[in-house]
């Protein structure tokens, strides 16, 4: 394993100390070395914002942190949900007296440890609610929205649920605006080789070589069709087509488009993706209003991409327009 | 080869194709389609700055156009320089009247070809000067820095010489200010997995499992020392010595701080490598003034990473505060 690494298990230790390091705007809270919060926001009556999840997709999560995003994060081990505890740790970091919001992505244990999380606080009287992004069209039928899994399209949420907050949006208005966002955002993933979890040393799954995997997990979740590796313009044709055979547009619309590399993918391969993507969406007629290429929610060393797509309104506009930092992206 | 592509030969177009699409104050040159110009400059009452080189480094070089950076930018075949005509015509689309100041990384086709681009604009009478970052300390000793290459560091380059272009300073000035920061600048890399130039289809060099290349260039030029792979600590520590003998300070010093990954380096990798990195310089004594981490400057697929250390003086600590905004990355 050609890896960065001291310890494999104590690799989430070592980037925590190296992120609060490098970003001396966030620390980790003094209850709970899991949690990590942003500690230089212009503006604290607002809606705490938090979010969660396994390690391995950075800059997700902690890199969202910042002014216009999150308040707090729950750090879980290599793709594995952060305790009960940690989520309601976050909580209470994030809560400035106005409640706070929980945008997470859809995964069985997040879900089952932000409840627990959300129980814990009411008994403390703080005011919590949640919303999950399911974006990852693969994960489930179309019928089974609410089963599917969040991966890219997770961003968009926090990035209109902490836009909505800054702005001096009440829980329920936050909620509100990351719901209509979740609502209006699709993704899918293509995998084109495995990625190796530091602390199990070998591929978690398999790609073959001269192969690719549509649909697959941001964890290796098995996807929906294995078939030869295709040419980056009929990759392009495939997916697009898939998101918007889900959405099922009847008329013009006006998008937002994310690629984001898994991992290991030249940030070129990211720009042939999108010359396609683009025409194909504009030869159906959509607008393009945005366009996000780069890494911005990965899978460790995962060869890949995911393409993100959301179908805007006038609300969702001015909240990607709402400035943002995060503190993981910045220094340009 | 597991990658996005078309047809191989073919990769820059698409790219670049996409690019301009992604990104739309941007616009490749009528003059040269290998030439990709910043459109929407805030300010064009200055001089005009110019970089260029093989593709394969994304987001350098065009992700770094935009206000405070780059104006126009020549764009050679994977790892390959842009031909002199490419450097001459990025020269013409950056000229606002007030001459162009060229930025480059010291390879010996970009050599030639800035050269002879900086004669063929001589004979327009257009004003021209150039500097080149040197900051791989791996790639020559330190009785021959003249010879070094340019990694990582030429971002600090142009964003210094960016800033004192956009303060309006001259082209003298701005060639001073990059060339203040490109004498305070030193890096190194380390390799763990070559890189695939996806017209050659397999790695262009070897690195043996288990093992890593001290000071492997950023196309696979043969670093200084092949050994068994260490822990991220061992190796944050080598480096960073390495990086504090050539400076060779003899009191404390105020510095800045890249880790930049390779291309296919997970970032909590970094995170890792800089928790080590900022012990070591701390408890030298020295004090750390601003931290980069993150993917700059990339070489195709290859698992490594580069550090890179500014020492910093109120004129370039001035000049890194200086708002810019790289095209190729925004939208957070």
């Amino acid at each position: 394993m050609q890896r960065f690494v001291n310890d494999p298990d104590l690799i989430v230790e070592d980037m925590l100390s190296g992120f609060v390091k490098a970003n001396p705007e966030t620390e980790l809270s003094d209850k709970n070395d899991r949690v990590i919060k942003f500690t230089k926001a212009s503006n604290t009556d607002k809606v705490g914002l938090v979010t969660g999840g396994g390690s391995g997709h950075e800059p997700a999560f902690l890199g969202y942190l910042g002014d216009g995003l999150l308040d707090a994060v729950a750090v879980g081990e290599v793709f594995s949900s952060p305790p009960a505890q940690a989520f309601y740790d976050a909580i209470l970091e994030a809560d400035k007296g106005k409640g706070v919001a929980i945008l997470f992505g859809n995964y069985a244990g997040d879900n089952m440890n932000v409840k627990m999380a959300v129980q814990m606080a009411d008994e403390e009287d703080i005011p919590v609610k949640y919303i999950v992004a399911n974006d990852d069209i693969a994960s489930s039928p179309k019928e089974t929205k609410e089963k599917r899994h969040g991966i890219a399209g997770g961003f968009f949420m926090w990035k209109a649920g902490g836009a909505r907050a800054a702005l001096g949006g009440s829980i329920d208005e936050v909620i509100k605006s990351a719901e209509n966002i979740v609502n209006k955002t699709r993704s899918i993933c293509i995998g084109l080789s495995p990625c190796t979890i530091p602390a199990v040393g070998k591929p978690n799954f398999q790609i073959e070589d001269g192969t690719m995997e549509t649909g697959v997990g941001h964890h290796g979740e098995a996807g929906i069709k294995k078939e030869k590796l295709k040419t980056a313009n009929g990759i392009a044709e495939d997916i697009t087509g898939r998101i918007l055979e889900d959405f099922a547009f009847n008329d013009k619309r006006e998008l937002a488009v994310m690629i984001s590399g898994l991992g290991s993918t030249p940030v070129m391969e990211l720009y042939v993706l999108y010359n396609k993507v683009e025409k194909i969406l504009k030869d159906k007629g959509h607008k393009i209003y945005k366009v996000y290429i780069g890494n911005f929610v990965t899978s460790l060393d995962m060869n890949g991409a995911s393409l993100t797509i959301v179908d805007l309104d006038d609300e969702i506009k001015d909240l990607l327009e709402f400035p943002a930092s995060p503190v993981g992206m910045k220094n340009y």
